[in-house]
């Protein structure tokens, strides 16, 4: 898959400052092309304020039990055993820390939200093993007969409205406030034409049962995916997640995205291999340390595909730009 | 990205028909082994039944006017427009057949359906021009004021209840019985067991919020998508459907995934750019006629993901798998 | 339950034209004042616009079959089978006729969806009758082993996304343009803070992972449910839609409406009983032939309860207005 | 609307404990009878196990900023303010606690989650004002611009996922187990029909994208709302739930429903009014200190209706019980 840069792109974060130019890999060459326009809209604006929200991730294992009450009981039992919970499931790992553990009732079944923090790792195998060992310990003690690790609602590598609550992954929200002359010069827009956009196309997400509001952004989360050794399965989790484009005075337009289930690490897994290993150096996001750097770079770079994206609709050129910039396919048969 | 091939797969489809060896490309060893455990157990079951059942994709262009009055009459004029439009959308691809135009009103605005056949290409852009041109046209004739070529409605590279329903890409269906031998040796656990857990991991998608429900369509997905260039940012509604797994009589199980909006192509995009076209040919899918071919491998691929990890989290052995199986990540940080 | 009357709302609809005085049947005061407000706005605006663009209702059988294939093999025999089954349900019925018959495949099974019309019925008993008259003879021509009337995917006093798309009782549509000198007199916001308001909100809507969005439309259906004898428990179906919001020119708003799946009815049930008759005949609704003007109607009260209720959240007056007007309960304890 | 008593129910509660018999206020005398068979089935099982897991309700105000850095750092200071926030809040209330602030971030907005316990009020128009209060102090105190006093993340009178959490009213479940003889006498179905068709119709659910699953929850809820005096508007939230049906060995079923957002009060709005105050008399909730006793009663009410339903469905007697039973109306026209 050919790789690109795009870029320059400013953001205004916590961990993340400064200009970026940030890898995709796409054969999709009018892609990259659209987010830097973006990204150049965001950079001349002043950068992408950024923030990092919600930094865990969990799991759901299920308890069943033979009737309501005895499931309530444990349910109950469960809230004076944080400490226990916490030693078991903590020895199994260096970095892993158990924050809580969130029980709910469902029918005679108790679903409990281990939570944790997992440093800069994706951390899934880490947490899995950790909660077995816990509810392994659980089912020792005869505090419960049995359990599934995975329940259904820890919403791993689906889509699912429980995640735009935040607490699976990185929640990170970007957003900028674009000039009225920067519109027009470079965009193409008004402001009065990203607002009707915006209004129309959510009533359409909501006809169509959407989650959450997006203009594209598993186009970009695809290449970023790729391009930084990322687990691309969380493509279906990390796509979750609310653009907004606002009038803010003066012609000018506030746009955001607020992604509340975002995968991305910056040890383990797929990062150190090869060239993802060099594109996590280019941002200056590899290895311990990173993680909440890159999502914040990540955060910014998909505001601005939401804004080049949106603005190629708005003004009608979306056709014609395929068109223009695509390279890889016949015309006929993309 | 490392590239294996997991197999032999036996499908039974109406497209797909015999042994296949399906390429993945994933960093995660153990995924390649899992899939190919439940591709085991379909191919000893006597292979995996499959359909294609829509093969379509849509675009919806939104057209507001200025009242609820206006935008209704010109929902009742479009229906008497079909070949007009038909005749526009078509002259400008050699390979799209408009099949029809579906508008619903939203408000005072129409948003209407055009659905298209695109034979074996992915066939976006081809169809966002074609309906851009039969758009224009309206407007020239004075019929509608203005129009976006996406409403929201499309749910293209996004999750959204109205895929469940078909007409965004192909519709399949896969289904096998797994005899209860089969199940005890080799995926180690009984049909009470896997009915058990499905019973209460769907009650975990409800409580969730999911769409649909399903173990991990996005691993096999991604992989896949990523060894056959395929447009990796429509995982995000290829990901959507649902897994079942029911009692079939004397300890036997059958299991299906219903994939309403998977989207897989053989010609055009990165279909044919280096290994992409030697993993297709290696199914026998290259070029044209092989999309729907594809579309029954994929769905009888990811059916054996879906045994496999139902297997893996009914029997206990999840935890485990990952450290056995696990080679490209120090056991930390992953 | 005390029984007010709310109006006079004016109606340009194509069943219902001229003023109307809907009987609204609450315990609070301030409901019936406040839909009144809108209604008086609607009003001397020149009135809502509105539309019935569907007016249909449906069962929706499983059948469960073998396997995907011989599931496949009945989907596919179905299509011939349309005017057998028409003849059949229809002979049960004199008012309920069989639009047709779509199936989809989930799995090893078909779920077909019987579409009718039922004339000024509620209906569901009547074609849950008839539907099953036809499965029946399904069964006993060897065409499917079995059957369940209902399969989940009716949506009959649910809430659910496929409501969004129609074809479940009545889809209606009311809108009007509020001229920006009637908005600060009346109801004391500008067009700004009408369309300030609805931005922000309909992001939390899609934060709450709501289906579609809406301010209150459960109070007003409550309200002339239970004065019109309605099926209350439909509430559950008919809360299920779309308001919008948008800035219209000049400082003026369009407000719409978009109910999907409203339960009206004027003849059968508790229609003919006591005040309810008496309310529909206010309306001039009652019995044959009133059903689509009544939903209208309906319509046109939702969009001014929307009005209203959205005018008090943008003005700040919300919290006092409960106090002021509310009159059936202890200020402590409501 | 006639009254009748459904009963007796044995109820094994917390709050609730012993037979009742239940008001439920419908036309639709077969609605009672098929609900009573539940309950006998229940009452003879040895009665429903009720458990009430959350009481609270909530108001979510937002707070637009001009930038997402302004809304972080409001975010992070209204953590320090709940002592402040509480004080103002609970002043104006003698029955309302504000138990926490949940903030989230949208964007450049705070939306917070005012989470208050209410007695056995409903409490929606108290608790209105008392976040109204404490919003205008943080308003005063310079901390945030202005609010909207709803965000539409409330959920209050809508259906939406996030109910599916609890938070909105009380959080109810009930559950019972079935013995094989009991299923065989009095409902005409075995534990295996009972589970086959909850597996098909949960398929059906998730196809039609539905929140949670249930036969008919509003059936039940409208008859004793309107007959108790509650507010039938939030039938819209109360509806929401997840009924599950599952094999307990030896042929027995155990069935349960979860009703995250059940919405019932015993003090203020109509719970005073005539005929309203009998029927809460009659269940011995009248007043205060009935809520929550009410809430497992409707609880073991509802699981009745469902168990009935999914009865009649299972045998094929549904339809024909629709003629039986039914008496309100003409065969023709319901």
């Amino acid at each position: 898959v050919p790789l690109g840069l795009a870029g320059p792109l400013r953001v205004r974060g916590e961990h993340a400052q400064g200009l970026f130019y940030v890898p995709m890999a796409t054969t999709e060459g009018a892609l990259v092309r659209s987010y830097e326009r973006g990204m150049a809209a965001l950079t001349r604006a002043g950068g992408a304020t950024a923030r990092v929200l919600v930094d865990e991730n969990r799991v759901s294992p299920v308890f069943p039990f033979d009737d309501v009450g005895e499931a309530h009981a444990f349910l109950l039992r469960l809230g004076g055993l944080a400490d226990e919970l916490r030693a078991r499931a903590e020895a199994t790992t260096r970095h892993g820390r158990l924050l809580r553990v969130q029980p709910r009732l469902l029918g005679r079944e108790v679903i409990a939200d281990f939570c944790y923090h997992t440093g800069d790792a994706h951390g899934m195998n880490m947490i899995v093993h950790a909660t077995d060992v816990a509810c392994r310990w659980l089912v020792e003690q005869g505090l419960a007969p049995r359990y599934y690790i995975f329940s259904g609602y820890d919403s791993e590598k689906r889509a699912a409205g429980n995640l735009l609550l935040g607490g699976k992954y990185k929640t990170v929200v970007a957003g900028a406030r674009l000039p009225a002359a920067l519109l027009r010069a470079l965009l193409r827009v008004s402001a009065a034409q990203f607002l009707d956009l915006w209004q129309r196309t959510v009533a359409g997400h909501l006809q169509a049962g959407a989650l959450g509001y997006n203009g594209h952004y598993a186009n970009g989360l695809a290449a970023i995916f790729i391009a930084c050794g990322q687990d691309v399965a969380n493509l279906a989790n990390s796509a979750v997640g609310i653009t907004r484009m606002e009038a803010a005075g003066g012609g000018d337009v506030y746009v955001s995205v607020t992604l509340p289930a975002l995968t991305v690490a910056t040890v383990g897994g797929g990062t150190g291999l090869g060239t993802a290993r060099e594109c996590l150096e280019i941002l200056g996001c590899a290895g311990d340390g990173g993680a909440r750097k890159l999502a914040e770079i990540v955060g910014a770079a998909l505001l601005a595909g939401e804004i080049s994206f949106g603005a190629a609709i708005a003004s009608g050129e979306l056709a014609q730009a395929h068109e223009t910039y695509g390279r890889n396919r016949p015309p006929e048969e993309t």
